[in-house]
């Protein structure tokens, strides 16, 4: 998968251990922020996220910051879509609201860039509907799949990926691109946390 | 200018009395983050934008984020560029990086929403300079003209505006959207703080 040689090559997926902020330790470390900078890269998982989500009626793109929001406004800029963002801090300065949005009585699509069990994914959901929005899918460009759908699922919430972390690994461990030993500590990995 | 109706009908633009951060008080409160909300009115100010850089040279467009992403994202979409951003705070997990570029040996073209005294356009042209990157200009949607211009000039680097706010405020002191002390309030403040 050309994708996933270019995670690896420009170092937007990293192979070894790594803490996560739960304590975790995880066989991969998995950083789209940069996924931009690529152009062709980024724009061929543009358009197979648009692929994905063309038949469903919305009225406003909102992306989750910062992470969400060069994704959610290439999707927009695409699509036509008026377009909007959440902030998960509280700002210091200014009106005080996170949601950079009019969204009462619209029909929301809601994009990141990465999801794992789905906690911004349905703070930002809280957010819209607390304002009188209603979400009416979301959509990611990879899936850690740690219980994210189950919960959104719960919430009436579609989650939409262009990828899952699975097909992404999967392609490594046929690979030569990483180590027997790495390959070992992923399929742990697997076995362990994926739902 | 239609735009500053919009600007006016959607609260982007509030005339008054607002207290800076600075301390200073402002006839005019001045805030775009939703203005990607409005679909035809963004592409609007996107198209006039990209007018105004179409024949410059650049390799890659950063933006400032959060209020300057949506902007520099529709610009890149639009003229098929790579694109990355600069957070202004440092974050507290995970690379402790805020600029999510490679930029080594890049011509950057530097893009925000609205521009004051250019503080933090400089600070991100010292970060991108500081990872071996070059900001050949700077563009804005609107420039307050508090000095940012000649202060990015004495740095190299040209500053673009889609509009200037005396453009805005002029156009408000010719119309009956706003009561005859609040356009007193505004020829004040221009006198004192336009540069």
């Amino acid at each position: 998968m050309d994708f996933v040689k270019a995670l690896i090559e420009n170092k937007l997926l990293l192979i070894g251990n790594f803490v996560l902020t739960s304590g975790k330790i995880s066989p991969y470390y998995l950083d789209l922020r940069r996924l931009s900078n690529y152009y062709d890269i980024f724009t061929d998982v543009v358009n197979k996220a648009i692929d994905k989500i063309k038949w469903l009626e919305f009225d406003m793109i909102i992306g989750i910051a910062t992470g969400g929001v060069p994704f959610a406004s290439f999707i927009a800029c695409r699509m036509g879509k008026p377009l909007g963002y959440i902030r998960m801090e509280k700002k210091v300065h200014g009106t005080g609201k996170i949601l950079e949005a009019i969204v009462e009585g619209k029909k929301i699509l809601l994009v990141d860039d990465v999801v794992t069990t789905g906690g911004s994914l349905l703070k930002a959901i809280e957010a819209i509907e607390a304002e009188g929005g209603k979400v009416v899918a979301s959509l990611v460009i990879i899936d850690r799949l740690e219980g994210a759908e189950k919960k959104l699922a719960e919430k009436g919430v579609k989650l939409f990926s262009v990828y899952k972390i699975t097909d992404i690994l999967e392609y490594l461990l046929n690979s030569n691109l990483i180590s027997e030993s790495d390959k070992n500590n992923i399929r742990e990995y697997l076995v362990k946390n994926i739902e």
